[in-house]
C-alpha cells in the first residue's frame, strides 16, 4: 500500500461563481493525496475568508493574494507544500511566477498563459526554479486518453495517418458576456488574452491531439469567426494540420454550436485500424477495425495498460468522470513532488505543453489573419 | 453560501480488498461535508494502521472493531460525530446498533442487514435512538435518478402502468469464490446472508423501482437459480411483479450475465409515457413520447427539478459518476445531521427502505422455494 | 451469377389500410425472385381491382377471395405459383390449408393461425401437402440474427445459460380499437384469437429465442394483464422462462409501453460471453466479453458467417432495414421452391415454429389463469 | 389511391460486380413506380444477357451500349420511358448527352460527370432536352435529411451559423487499386475524373450541406493529400468553407480512415438550437437544444414533415436504410416525369446541384494546389 505523505495544498481561486475552482478543490482531495490548507480564494478578503469556512480551511489561512499567501505560508511550519491556480488566464503567469521563485511546485489550469510572451517568459522561470509544474489539462487524466495514448504508442493502429480532434460547445451562442461571470472573463481580451473559443477550449483540442498521438503540428490554416455579434475574441474555430511526417489532421473548437454542452471527440486513424474516444461516454475507448468490427474497450478492465489503470478508481462499470480525471492529474503531480517520477513523466502535462499550446494559439491567429497556411515554429515536415 | 460546520466521521471497513471502503471515504470527504478523522478498518489492528495512514487518519485513530472505535472516540473531545458502515453483510447489524446506542448517526452500506430477523431487530433500534439513519443505495444519488421521481411525481408520464428494471453483472460468472476476496464473501450465506445477487444487486434493483415510482410491489413469483455449479446461493434473479394498484412489473438481477459489467436499468411507462435511466449513461434521462420521438435530459441541465440540480456539482457536459452519486447520499446524510431535514427527507433511503428490501429479499426467497405468486407481506393491490 | 426463374406469386390481404401487406410485395420482388402478377387483396372486388393497379398488376388478376384467385389462376397456362398470406389472423387457416390443398406453395404471416386448435389442424396439411410452407418471422430475416445464431451454434460465447428477450410497443397505449383499423383486429378475439400482445408480437419473441439459441422452453410462468381498461386481450406480457437444460429466461412484450416503437432485444449469456441484438440498430450484433471489452459487428463485414452474408445485399455501413430482412425470408422461400433446400432448411420459420409458437401461447394464457408455472407440452427439462 | 401507371425503365452498367446497378434496380422496383425492361448491364453482350437473365429482363432486351438500347427500345411499341445511368464516371456525360436527346428522361449516379468541363456542356443539353434529369445523391432521400430541411427552412434552429458535415469511410485504407474492382476505376483519374475521395463521396458531403441548409458555399481552402502511397488521386479531403453570409463551415471526406464504414455525419448550428444526422442511424434526427436537452425524432412519427412522412414507408421503428433512400429518388423521378412536378420540385437533386458539386471539386482541386482560400465561382458573401 502506498504510504505517501499527504501533501498540504494551497489555493489561488476558487471563490465565488468559480467554475474551476471546486474542481481544484474535490480533484485534490480525493485520491488523499493532497489536504487544501490555505487559500487566496479572492482579492475580496471578506469573500476569500466566507470560501475557507465553506471547505474546512481556517480562516487565519484564508488570504487575499498570492503574495499574502506565500509570506503567510512562509511563516508556519505546518505551511503549504504547493500552490494551485485556478484564476482567469490574465493572472497565470504571475502568480506562477511568484509560487516558483518561491520554491514551490505549481499545478496550473490552462492555458498556461494569457499570451505567448508570458509564456515564453515562464518556461525559464520553471527551468531555473525546478518545479515541478504541472498544467491541468484535464482530458489528459482520463484512463481511456492514457490507454489511447499507450495504443497508438505500442503501434496497435499502425503509423497514424490522419487525426480529427473536434470540441463543441454551445455555452457562448449567446451574448451572455454582461450576465455571466465565466463569460464575461473568457470573451476579453484584456483577461482571457490573445484567443476567446480557442485560448479556452481548442488549446485542450490542440495539446489532447499531441498527446494521444506523439505527432507534432508543422502546418496549420486556421478559420476564426467572431460569429455572436459584438464579440471582441474568436467564438468558432476551424483549423486544417498538417502533422510531423505530413499527417493531415483537422480541429475545430466552438463555443457557439448551440445546444452542444462539452463534447470533445479525438480521432485517429492508423494504417492498421482508427480509434476514437468522446467526452460523451469518458470510460469508452472504441477502436475500428477494418474487418467491420468496432470494439469498445472501457475503463476499469483487466487488460488496460498500466496508466489506465493507475487512472482509475473503480471496478468497470462504475462511471468516473471529470472530477476523478482531474484528480489523476494531482496524483501525478503529487508523484512528481514527491519525487516519484517515473510514474508522472510523460504523463503529466507541464511547461512544454504549455509553451506549444499558447505558439498554437498565436499561430492560429497569425494564419486567421493571413488568410492562409503557416508553418508550426520550430517544427518540420 | 453554505456555511455547515464540517464533520468528523470514522468508518468501520474499508481495510485492504476492499471495493466500497475507498468510495465512502472518497464520497464523504468529495463535497467538504465530512472528514475522516478515525476508523475501524480492520479486524486487524496492524492493517487498520497501515490503512489510516494511507489516508492520512492519525494512527491513534485506526481502532480494531466498532467497540474500540466508540470508546476511544468517546474519549475524546473532538470524536468522531458519525459511523460509516462498509463491512460485509453479516457484520451490519451488530455494528450499526452499536453506533446507534452509543447515539451517533450511521450511514450502513446495503443490504442492510444478513437477514430479515436482524433488519426487524434495527428498526426499534433507529426509531428508539433517533438516527439519523442512512443506507447507501447508491443510484438514488444520481442526480437523473432524482429527476425521474420528481417527474414522475409531477404526473409528466401520467399515472405509472409498467415497471421494468434490470441490473445485470457478469463478474461472478466463473466460481471465483476461492481466489477472490469479494467473491468469497458474497457468496457465503455466512456472510453475505439470505440472497446471493438478490442480496447483492437486486435490493438495488427493487429499491429503485420503489424509489423512482413511490409505488410498492405488492406480490410476486421469483426464480432464482444457481446457474454456476457449486453455488451456494442465488446468482440470477428472474422475478415478475405487481405493484400497488395492479401495476405490472419486472425485476431480474444477474451476476452470471457474461460481459455484463455494472448495467443497471429503469424503465417506467405511464399513460402519456415512458422514462429510461440507464447507469452506463448515468447523466441522462430518457423520455419517450408517443409521437414517436425521444427527449433525453442532460445531468446539469438548468431546467431540472432542484433535488436533480443540488445532486449535481458541474455544468451539463461534464461527466459525473459513482463516486459523485455516493457523495450526494453523504451530502444528504450530513443535511439530516445538521438537522435539515426538509433537504434530505424522502430523498434519503432508510430504515424503511432497508426492511423493505429485506422483506423484498425474503419473500422472494419462499416464492422460488414455492414456486409460485406470494404476496408481499402488509401490502394490498 | 444465381439464375433461377422468376417466381409467379399471389398476394392475400395489402388492400387499403393494411401494414403487412404492402411488405409482402416490396419484400417479394426486392431480390427478383418473385414477381406478383395477382391478387385477393380485399374481399371487396372493386378495392381489389383499385389495389391491383397501383401495383401494376393486371385488374383481371385481382381477386376476391383466395377461392377465385385459386380457380382463376388454375386456369391459366401463366397462373401464380405460390400465394402469400397478409390478413388478420382469423383466415390464415382457410387460405393456407385451401393453397396448400392446390398444390401450392404457402407464405404466411404470423401468428400461424388464430388457435392452437387451428395449429395443429394444419400441421397434418402441411405434411401431406409437401409445401413448402413458410412463416414471415422477420427478424429471423436480420444477418445479424443468422451471425448470432451461428456463433451460439459453433460455441463462441460457450453453453447458454440465460436468455432475456424484450418486445416493447406502444402504440396500443390508448383505446384505440375504434378508430384504427391496425388496433381494431389485433385487439378482437374474434379476428387475432387467443392472445393480444402475445399473439401479435409475443410469438416473435419467443420464436427469436429459440431460434437464436436452437434451446426449447420447457416451463413457464406468466403474467398477461390488460392494461388499459376494456380491453378484451392481454396487451402487456411478463413472462419467466426455464429452457431445456434448466436455462433460465426472461420474455416480456408490451404494447401499451407508452413511447416505445417497435424495439425487440435479444440477450443471450454464455459461459465464456453475451451476445445481444437490438432492432433499433438491427445491423448490429454486440458481443460481450469477460474483460470489460464490447465487440460490435457490423452487417457486410467479410468475416461473418456465410448465412449472415448470403442476408445482405450492400457493403457494411450502407443500413438494410425491415423490408429487406423481410426480402430475405422470400428469397429463401424462393429457394425452398426451387428445391434447393439445403441454403433454407433451419433458416426459413416453417410449420413446427408456427406450430411451438402457437402452444406457446396457449400456454401463457393457461399459466396466467392458473397464476403458476406450468411445463411446456412435450418437452422435457 | 395514388394511380399512376408504372414506368418502364432501361438500366445503362449493372453488369456482374457493379456495386450501384443492383441498388438502381431495387430502388426503382420498391415503390412499383418502375419495372425494369431493358438494360445495357455490360459492354460484353454476354454479360449483359446474363444479368438481365438474373433480373427476369428478357434477353433480347439486354443490349451492349446505350447507343444499341436507345436504338433498339425505340422500335418497340413498350419501349423504355427513362433511361438509370449506373457506370464508371467517365461514361456519364456521353450516355446522359445520348439519352436525353433520344428524348428519355434521365437519372444518373454522381459525380454527374467526370470533369467540370462535361458538367458545363451538359447543362445546356438538359435544358433544351428538357429532362427531367435527376442526380442519385442517395442521402436527399433519407426522410430524416427532408426532416431537417424543412426544419431548417422553417426556421426551427434560427439562423444557421456553422455547418460540419463529416464523410469517413476507410475501405481505401490500403492500395487495393489492382484487386479490387470498385477502388480500380474510383482511383484512376482516367475513369473516376479530376477527384479521387472528393469526386467520390466528397460531393454527397458539399450537396448534402447545401440541401439541407439551403445556403451557398462562397469560400474554401481544401487540403487534399494522396495518403496511400502511389495512389494517383486524392484519398483525402479536409477544407473549411464559409458559406453565404459568412458562415463558417468544416467538410471532410476520407477513403482512408482505416475502420470508417460508410459514417457520412451532418451537423448544423443555428442561433436557437442544434440539428444533426448520422448515416449510421439514418432513421433519426437529433435536435440539441441550449437548454442542455437533446431530442430525438424517429422516421415514420406522426408529427413530422410532409416531405420526411412521404420519404417513409412503414411506422416508427421499422428501419428502412440505404435501398430505401434511393427508392424515394426513384419515386421522385417518376413525380417529375409524370409531371408531378410539384411534388419533386426542390427536393429530387438535379443539374444545377450536379453543376454545383463539378465546381465545388475544380475549386478544391485549385485550392490544395495553391495552398489557399479561393472564392466558389459565381457566388458573393
Amino acid at each position: 500500500m502506498r504510504q505517501y505523505p499527504i501533501l498540504r495544498l494551497g489555493l489561488v481561486g476558487g471563490g465565488p461563481g468559480s467554475f474551476i475552482g471546486p474542481v481544484h478543490r474535490m480533484a485534490a482531495c480525493l485520491d488523499a493525496r493532497f489536504t487544501l490548507v490555505a487559500g487566496a480564494f479572492s482579492r475580496d478578503a471578506d469573500k476569500s475568508r466566507t470560501q475557507a469556512m465553506a471547505w474546512g480551511v481556517e480562516p487565519a489561512r484564508a488570504y487575499d493574494g498570492i503574495e499574502a499567501m506565500l509570506a503567510g505560508e512562509a511563516a508556519r511550519e505546518d505551511g503549504i507544500q504547493a500552490v494551485a491556480i485556478a484564476t482567469p488566464n490574465h493572472s497565470h503567469f504571475a502568480i506562477a511566477k511568484a509560487a516558483l521563485e518561491a520554491g514551490l511546485p505549481v499545478i496550473c489550469d490552462k492555458p498556461m498563459t494569457a499570451t505567448l510572451d508570458e509564456a515564453e517568459a515562464l518556461a525559464p522561470i520553471v527551468a531555473t526554479n525546478g518545479g515541478p509544474f504541472a498544467l491541468t489539462y484535464t482530458y489528459t487524466g482520463y484512463a481511456m486518453i492514457r490507454e489511447a495514448r499507450a495504443r497508438i504508442a505500442a503501434g496497435a493502429i499502425g503509423r497514424v495517418r490522419k487525426i480529427m480532434v473536434d470540441y463543441p460547445q454551445g455555452w457562448l451562442s449567446e451574448a451572455i458576456e454582461d450576465s455571466n461571470q465565466q463569460a464575461s472573463w473568457r470573451t476579453d481580451p484584456d483577461r482571457a488574452g490573445q484567443g476567446g473559443a480557442i485560448g479556452d477550449i481548442g488549446v485542450h483540442a490542440f495539446q489532447l491531439a499531441e498527446y494521444v498521438t506523439s505527432l507534432r503540428v508543422t502546418d496549420l490554416v486556421a478559420d476564426l469567426p467572431r460569429v455572436v455579434p459584438g464579440r471582441r475574441l474568436d467564438d468558432d474555430c476551424n483549423i486544417l494540420l498538417r502533422f510531423a511526417g505530413n499527417v493531415p489532421g483537422v480541429l475545430t473548437a466552438s463555443q457557439i454550436s448551440t445546444g452542444e454542452r462539452n463534447g470533445l471527440r479525438l480521432r485517429v486513424y492508423g494504417e492498421k485500424g482508427g480509434i476514437e474516444w468522446d467526452h460523451n461516454a469518458p470510460g469508452d475507448l472504441t477502436l475500428l477495425w477494418p474487418d467491420a468490427r468496432t470494439e469498445i474497450l472501457h475503463s476499469g478492465g483487466p487488460d488496460l495498460d498500466e496508466t489506465a489503470q493507475a487512472a482509475t478508481r473503480l471496478p468497470s462499470g462504475h462511471p468516473e468522470g471529470f472530477i476523478e480525471a482531474f484528480a489523476t492529474l494531482y496524483s501525478d503531480f503529487a508523484d512528481a513532488i514527491s519525487g516519484d517520477r517515473s510514474k508522472a513523466d510523460g504523463l503529466l502535462p507541464g511547461i512544454t505543453d504549455g509553451l506549444r499550446s499558447m505558439r498554437f494559439v498565436d499561430l492560429a491567429v497569425r494564419s486567421n489573419a493571413a488568410r492562409g497556411w503557416l508553418p508550426f515554429p520550430g517544427e518540420t515536415q
